[in-house]
């Protein structure tokens, strides 16, 4: 087992990565101090997980399972609402620990009622997809998505330690494995060259669920994100942070346009960092070489380079409405070569507009 | 116009506190930098001073109001999100500045909607109620409401700044200048034996409204409760801020049971510390001299000291799912004579269930 420490001063917690760790009753008990504990989890993981992690949790907890609805569709205020509920039918006080069983939508949506419920309780994270695991673990984001934008509400509110069990990849259906890779690969694209070469050779070995080599990537990708946050816990004006979204404006607006799990989260990543890295391509700040390069890793991971059909207008409006607008100019992350980005605001609009307008960037 | 400045570190603030604040455009102006103002206010404040307000704030401003409904009943989930959908459709990005003008409920659901729009937006408050200027204003607790529990979810966050005009209170019905009393005559039970005496000589130049003396209480009530916010932020274990509580834990079983918004806040909380001053007397540690002080000093402010027709089993019930409880023992603030309290749950419980019982505290 690795520890990966988060360094945020008093808010600092661990992120522990290797195998059978949910049935590591001295690591999890170590970091759940009350006897009361809330499991949030949704109807796919458990009648995979819970028990597991029930029984690890040993006979002494008095342990309420809350059992969500699978998908991104139930990130809501409705949803949340039912975690409220459960939380003060079980009189639950602020000693109460909550257990984030799932993937990003249960850690964002946990972490969340963790923040809010009575002004804060202590919650871990146990992410049982790819995604969560390289993504969601670091950075304390919490929140739920409004009809009228993703994550639109929202707290910082950091864990106190993440477990992230590779074991648990056995049961993620391959499509969202190739969702977790994207944001993976990202790490590369933003700040790592040298992860995004070895990417390149050892995708197929990752696709096959090798753990040596996951539990490698998502160090990686842990270690790369922690570094970009102790930086820039709150993401402020300085743009540190932001550089993490390279291909989420794209992305949230494909993911809001096609109605929220309609695309994975990662699929709609993977597509808005082909055209961020098209829009750079055209501005001259990648080669033809790097951006062809850039296409085929995201072509051997099995995820989508072209977006679906959406009008150029709504594209824009949705863009517009995404939270990394400021004074409705819309900040992007863009590639300066593979390994480097920037966050701006400065390009021409029409090179903006004819990203949009690409229909296939393979044959670019 | 005095200024208190609340130490918080990067999150501290100052208060303003004197008379036609609302139309001072360089203080106002000074403290929003931002072309987007959103200003938040319910049906009753919105006739009053919703037009000064943007007046004050000048031509080039922005501003969006947003009217709620007026009362406690509303300061839930659904209200908040009215205010999400707001901000969202007028597509306020991370740069928009709320505006909490109006009392209590006002100040809270707007600080908890910028606590949680977008994971922080700044927030600015003008509160119209005594208590709001002597209570919300100070120390950041915003939150709204749930069916099963009041302020049950919500987030500390803290305000640019706050801004007390004592001439809004001229306005103020003679009821909600009673609560707002109530609120000021805690500062003096929990920490100030001299403010306590002071108020009560001059109860009756405050129910008069008469300016300097007004602006006297708000100055010693803020500063009060900064002394006791400023050593515990965040309410830890510690239990300094909690002292601030005195009366809630019975005055929130009150509201509870009577319904939001039949009983105001501080009516509620008057009887609650006449409550919790009859249990320290039943300890013996505050004399019946001193207990009868508190019942002429609330009586004079002409607020409630008997509680309505609740059950001992509903009182308890409702006292044990408000979070000041700790693994299901009630933590309760008693007075150690006046201008003295301690936190414990270590008293007999019959000594409380004798306390519930108690249909008449004048007799005593």
């Amino acid at each position: 087992m690795k520890t990966i420490n988060i360094d945020l001063g008093k808010r600092s917690y661990p992120i522990y990565v290797g195998e059978n760790l949910i049935r590591d009753s001295a690591l999890i008990q170590k970091h759940i101090a009350s006897k009361n504990i809330v499991i949030v989890t949704n109807s796919t993981i458990a009648p995979l997980y819970l028990d597991t992690i029930v029984d690890t949790l040993g006979d002494e907890k008095n342990i309420i399972p809350i059992i969500l609805p699978d998908g991104e569709q139930f990130k809501n205020l409705e949803t949340l609402n039912t975690i409220y509920d459960a939380l003060l039918k079980n009189k639950c006080d602020r000693d109460i620990v909550l257990v984030a069983l799932g993937g990003g939508v249960i850690g964002d949506i946990t972490g969340y009622a963790a923040a809010s419920y009575m002004r804060g309780v202590k919650f871990i994270q146990i992410p049982t997809s790819l995604l969560a695991q390289v993504d969601s673990s670091v950075g304390g984001k919490t929140g739920i998505n409004h009809a009228l934008g993703k994550n639109m509400i929202g707290a910082f509110h950091q864990p106190q330690c993440v477990i992230i069990d590779v074991s648990v990849l056995d049961t993620l259906p391959d499509k969202e494995l190739s969702a977790g890779l994207a944001e993976v690969i990202k790490y590369g694209l933003i700040r790592d060259y040298a992860f995004f070469e070895w990417l390149e050779i050892n995708l197929p070995n990752l696709l096959n669920k090798n753990s040596t080599y996951l539990i490698k990537a998502i160090i990686k990708s842990c270690m790369n994100k922690a570094e970009v946050v102790t930086q820039d816990e709150f993401e402020s004006s300085k743009g540190i942070r932001a550089t993490l979204n390279l291909g989420h404006t794209f992305g949230h607006a494909i993911e809001n346009a096609m109605g929220y799990g309609s695309w994975l989260h990662g699929e709609a990543v993977a597509c808005g960092m082909v055209m961020a890295a098209f829009l750079s391509k055209e501005l001259s700040w990648l080669t033809d070489k790097e951006f062809k390069r850039i296409t085929n890793i995201f072509l051997s991971a099995k995820l989508p380079i072209n977006p679906p059909e959406i009008s150029q207008k709504k594209f824009i409006d949705l863009m517009n409405s995404d939270k990394k607008t400021k004074n409705n100019q819309i900040n992007l992350v863009l590639q300066k070569g593979i390994g480097k980005v920037i966050l701006t605001n400065d390009y021409p609009k029409k090179v903006l507009l004819a990203t949009l307008k690409q229909k296939n960037f393979l044959n670019d």
